[in-house]
């Protein structure tokens, strides 16, 4: 970390501050410019806050040199995490995960047909919604422990593990004994309490970035997971919200790589809550095969026009079959296999 | 609620849709276009979502006329809702709020001279973290239920209302019995069981804008608390996300009169998060009371180098009580009083 | 175009609005709802600013059903616009476009060096700055006129068409005598001055959207160019301006599936100003290849470390050449080649 | 300026970048870390770009320590610059500048009877665009040079100095004989070659912040003008792009605060555009004068519902007056008069 002092920081507050960061374990260098004297600290920085630092007032810039995260960080774990989950590996150079269902649980017979023609046209994992976040509670609110009931029959039925939100610690438990991939939604990313629990737990995690996350506290969300004892954490990119209007959000590709280089977890992609159109859907998929994504989770709903919550972006199973065969062809362009 | 449906749609999709309208209790007035025709549906569409409208692939375009809330709308409730803290009646023509502490709290003394100082320096009430939101697993945390007790010592000290920050459903009754304005922070802004569980507390909510919630959404987060029973919500603006990298966050004071416009609901302003640096706190402080704020929550430390949290964007009070006498000066400029 | 009326509108308001809109040859459906009642204009509407009917304070809400924009509006021109440049074709479903050089022409030898080798490594266009948009008035400005006729002699002894940017319409002659490409900045995409002037070019127009805006004002922008006289435009996705501080911007790919929707030009990505950093270029690349893009223009430079701009988002011509074999199999897995 | 390298930089590179830098006449600190070695830059970096310091693939981090301006920045030039307008003086302790007028002028006796009227109502300057940046090409663009002749007799007529846009430099002498403030807009602060030559004028310069320009790139934009010659430059916010879609941008006021410690040029802010509605333009405009701005530029129409762009955001005469004596009691709050 590199601490710019004002030129006029007296000498005996210069003195309290280097004491301060000896004092916990870290090396320090003073070294004076024309118009700023710096401090550079040697050692392990990721317990100090640079804006706690700041709060000093005779220091003019706090920069981080190294990265605030530690479990999550590939320098420490060159090597990728690949997630287990249920058995169907998801990173580093396995098949790339076709997750896809509906938005919304809405019914046995509904998760059940649906889970049967995603399977049929390629998925592997069947996602749904029991617990839905909407704007409006006005809104139907899901089907809450019937749903996560149903999905479980359908995936006795197919065979698909299940992918679906936890909203709230206090459904832990349920989602502890009954679903295959727990995922935290964009507006849970920060929502530590809800992040520690799930730390807690001896299941795989599908982490949803925030949607006005950056990159970094999107990987501090994840060491948060990790930090309490779960590894098994995937990055899921859904988009972020920008000035934009023509798209629900900005689907942000580059997170791929960066993510990649940065971490050693997996990434997966959600096309529909990032478009919000399913026009768009398959181009944008392809292109996140193409950008190295792990997988992707897609919308898919037999009768869209009929659908309780998010109709307007969901596939029907023919356009998604298409869509998974030209996703194994670009897949096997860059090397990896679907 | 408009809807614009393509040109070439077939009569039976148009009869379809007009019907199921009908059954949801609307009346439909149909109108033919050049390259559009239009249904325009009168009656309460608070029910109906734009998104779920447009998953018919027939639909080219969802507008909604009236607004997706009704029991924060002013349109249904023209006088101001005054919230009452613990006899300080916040809203309306009342007295601006004066909410000034630490952000964290950090020990039992520290928290009583603090409280000690905003009350000498001008402050009603006293804001205190006991549960701290922190971006970094290995940040300070926050000193949980002893927090909050040392806060409920200092209001006996000083007799100001606290006001504290929830994260969690499971501290519910810990909250209930303790502090007498719950706070839901910035990042739970869209967790909607978290606003349910507020929404049976019979206190009062200051509830935060997300760091990237539109006006919309965050009126509809007050919906969600007073549609489950609860109609005391303050709305607290604390900044925006955007790209500016000079201040914390962007504050968006235009939110005073378009709250006020649209909700009867009292409106405060924390600029301390907004800008994140205590440099600015003063002029923005000044903004927002002529602007029209209710009241506004600053971060006041008596050694803000020594904080354990967000030091850079606390005043000493000293400077505290400056603003407090300037903010005066401007309420009486705007007809109001503090 | 359909506008709501507030409900209390009186009638004589109501009647000179709608003889106002029949004055300019448009026909007016009027019919009442509950809380409002709504306008619908049918025909031309594209002269009539959402905003400006905005301002008479009876109007609660105006939305526009149609494009604002003609010309490029695929509606009324289904197939795609080939885009001619100096014998090499753009768009429909020609081969993939490789554009690459350096970011600014730093003298002759650097700039027919680089020619050299970027038509080596697969590239089909040269780019290189002669004008230079710089945040700072001290920064290298580009070589002008000079960098100009280096361009040409690189495009002598290559054969490869050139692309640079124009900054300033005084410089219009020079840029339709020598340049075969002239592209529209960023920072200029709504200098509209400058999209007239270029709108009477006979010379193919690169238009790149700028930091922050929208796709339909990016859109209206080539529909300036086209109303002037040219319809030789070519869009170039190059990032938009986020929160996201780990890349430069945020590209957004999903405008290639939504402008080929709404219009018929072709769409060209720069993943070098979108990312900012050399490292991710290949792996975005290879997406926007994947979600449709007409073609690539990325910064390429012999000795990336000196260069006088933009070093840090610029390929060595090896990796270059690389990235291109990967592109070409990615364009043959979604039916193009390149 | 901070550099930091990657530990395992090779010797002969570490010492070539020391030489690169000694040699452009800095002095360089070298320390080692644990993680990463650490170059200090002493003297003027100001022509130092980081971008091109980080085209070094060693390079891990670069972080500029000084401010990149100088002629702007007040650390140079502590004392207030006072910018004189045909004898208004804006800027340190004068009074609020209070700048009114339409839009866009629509015709002599218009202009006329609006320059009349915003006078009576308390402006001491006149604004009116006669050059017009319009979204679409179909929209009324300015009455052009004749805009500007019927300014002038307005002028004649009240004494009230003009105000008006410039969009492209060949009418830099029409503004320079006719116009007494020229107003740079937000979408050309980055079109460099017209900020050049308003640097070589003798008139003051109205500057609008871009619509997504950090704060840092808009002081650059003052240094171009300054760097020219031309040292009266006046910043004025008009708000940025954001998500939010209740205002037409988001108005930034901490601004004021940043833009007066970081430079010595006065500050005035447009709440017209930056709400883009009427309704919301006073609390506004009091926000702007308590946060410490020098002046308001506000749209004012007599007839909004007739003007040919922007009536929705424009204020009829007499609720303008209003505006003008909250505003004065405001400015006197805080130490200022108008």
């Amino acid at each position: 970390m590199i601490i710019t002092l004002k030129k006029r920081t007296p000498q005996s507050e210069v003195d309290r501050l280097i004491e301060s960061f000896e004092r916990q374990g870290l090396r320090v260098h003073f070294s004076e410019g024309e118009n700023f004297n710096v401090i550079g600290l040697v050692g392990d920085a990721t317990r100090l806050s640079e804006r706690d630092i700041l709060a000093n007032e005779w220091v003019a810039n706090v920069q981080r040199v190294g990265a605030p995260y530690k479990l999550a960080n590939r320098m420490f774990h060159p090597e990728d995490t690949i997630v287990d989950v249920a058995g169907i590996r998801i990173g580093g150079h396995e098949k790339i995960a076709m997750i896809a269902g509906p938005c919304a649980v809405e019914g046995l017979d509904e998760i059940v047909e649906a889970a049967k023609e995603v399977k049929e046209a390629g998925a592997g994992l069947l996602r749904g919604g029991a617990y839905k976040p909407r704007t409006s509670p006005y809104s139907f609110q899901g089907l809450g422990y019937e749903g996560i009931k149903d999905m479980v029959k359908a995936r006795e039925i197919t065979g698909l593990p299940i992918v679906s939100e936890l909203m709230s610690a206090d459904k832990i438990d349920e989602f502890a004994e009954n679903v295959d991939l727990v995922q935290i939604g964009a507006r849970n990313m920060q929502n530590f309490d809800l992040l520690k629990e799930v730390g807690r737990l001896n299941k795989p995690v599908l982490l949803k970035r925030g949607m006005s996350a950056t990159i970094e506290e999107w990987i501090m969300a994840a060491e948060y997971i990790m930090a309490s004892g779960n590894p098994n954490v995937i990055f899921c990119e859904r988009g972020i919200r920008t000035f934009e209007k023509y798209t629900r959000n900005t689907l942000d590709l580059s997170v791929v790589p960066i993510l990649k280089e940065r971490t050693h977890l997996p990434v997966i992609i959600d096309p529909s809550h990032a478009t919000g159109d399913w026009k768009y859907i398959e181009p944008v998929s392809l292109a996140a095969i193409a950008a190295g994504a792990d997988g992707l989770i897609i919308e898919v709903h037999p009768h869209p026009e009929c659908a309780l919550s998010d109709g307007a972006q969901s596939l029907k199973p023919a356009k998604y079959a298409e869509l998974v065969k030209k996703a194994r062809m670009v897949a096997r362009a860059v090397g990896r296999d679907l």
